[in-house]
């Protein structure tokens, strides 16, 4: 069984619980293909180096991270560089043989630049910007996953892609986790990130939405703001691409797994509790987490 | 055919006529594994962030980066997040399918941390430092990178070893690239940096020693100053190892390897021309360098 988990790169993200619970998954005989985020860090290293985010607005209301080439390197070094090695070294001590990769080792993600991204600007003109170091995924190197997976390694990937003309770029790494998800067939994917899932009501965090069939998630686009709209839109990927079930929530791995948080399911019918109690993770049952 | 080659990270080392040449090689059919530096980014990161730059010297005169928690960040981000990836994509642009890896990256280089580091201070007293990331290679993953090469991927490694309790390290990228090139078994490795060889007289650039047979290495140590008795330590440590030959010069690659810079070699009797023609790279002849 292989199961992608995404981890988010936000604020209030407590990674190491996350990582023991990883790690108890793999010793229990699951293959984990973990995507990481970086934006938090990304936007203090801005900071610090004195070339603070800038957001790019687009017509279509969707925000993004404006990456120019000064940005681009700046991601790179808090996602590949840090992130991705600090969540392989604390994998390793843990006993989980973890490799990191970022999206343009072996072409492991191939993307297409927004070579002309239009930019809603505060004066509600409409700006085309050309210098932007971001891109949409196109292909994955499934098979280099596996023969890592294969061989033993649980690949740890840095949502940084190389383009169709060899330069990096900035990626969103949801949609990395489920393009991923969705090359490997698994039937699980697992995002966590820093809210407990789909809100009915954004001030209320109850309001959780428990289940999603696929073919309901257009209604439910509403009420997905900022970040989770992405989430969403992954989540539709993923189950297009033949993921049985996408988890999207807060907290604990295994309790999202078991149905905690949103999860977005790809077979119509299924009750809530059907989703919760689901098959696709059988090996779950039988893992011990610690608290 | 399997050649290491280590790209230094100092000033003056121009990058793009040495990743030019790395990709015409692999194209006449050579397995490169490329093993890069980093001292000038993290340098200038670290003054940039507020963090600049210490130098620990020890009590044999040997000195090193200071390398606190805060530096082994920089370090990282510099070393596996921007010189490593950018790397990988200047050689997937020349059609090489390149893969970096840090050292944490499978346990492909483990290391012991120096937990307890002598340092001369300015007032000249010694001073235990125990809060330094750095450490010495004990094992290198040879499996893995032959597993990569095997499918027909370039590693490109940076200089990051995990630690033997889990943490991450700085590490001597010259040291890596001489354990790598020992652990795979190959004739040659070629050190890239930016002077020309070992030099007789420091002031003279044409005083450059040309062949040194390993039985002599020990009487040129004197002649080396810092970053270049690491090298020859390295050059020791590599023909101890079983390498055939090791190349240290600055300029292009293929020149280096046909008898520029200097040649440390294992083979007790070779002529400097014998070295400069020796059979370890056959295929050299055959390849057309752009200059």
């Amino acid at each position: 069984m292989t199961l992608v988990v995404k981890i988010g790169g936000g604020a209030g993200i407590d990674v190491e619980p996350i990582v023991d619970e990883v790690a108890q998954l793999i010793a229990g005989g699951e293959q984990v293909v973990l995507v990481h985020g970086g934006s938090q860090l990304t936007n203090q290293l801005s900071e610090r180096l004195g070339h603070p985010m800038q957001v790019l607005t687009a017509p279509n209301g969707m925000t993004s991270r404006y990456t120019d080439a000064e940005t681009l390197r700046i991601y790179a070094m808090a996602v590949a560089g840090q992130i991705n090695t600090e969540l392989v070294a604390l994998l390793q001590r843990r006993g989980v043989n973890a490799l990191g990769l970022a999206g343009v080792d072996g072409r492991l993600l191939l993307a297409r630049r927004k070579t002309a991204l239009r930019a809603v600007m505060p004066d509600g003109r409409v700006r085309v910007v050309r210098d932007d170091y971001s891109g949409q995924i196109e292909q994955v190197n499934a098979p280099l996953l596996r023969l890592l997976l294969e061989a033993g390694y649980t690949p740890v990937v840095a949502p940084l892609a190389l383009g169709l003309e060899g330069e990096r770029l900035n990626v969103d790494g949801d949609r990395v986790a489920a393009a991923i998800a969705a090359a490997l067939g698994v039937e699980t994917l697992a995002i966590l990130t820093n809210v407990p899932g789909l809100l009915r009501d954004l001030a209320d965090p109850t309001s959780v939405v428990r289940v999603i069939a696929a073919q309901e998630l257009e209604e439910y686009l509403p009420y997905a703001r900022g970040r989770m709209r992405k989430k969403l839109l992954g989540a539709q990927e993923a189950l297009a691409g033949g993921v049985s079930r996408v988890c999207i929530g807060s907290g604990s791995l295994v309790a999202l797994l078991t149905g905690a948080g949103t999860v977005i399911t790809a077979s119509a019918g299924l009750s809530e509790a059907g989703a919760a109690s689901s098959s696709a993770i059988p090996a779950l049952s039988s893992v011990e987490v610690r608290r």
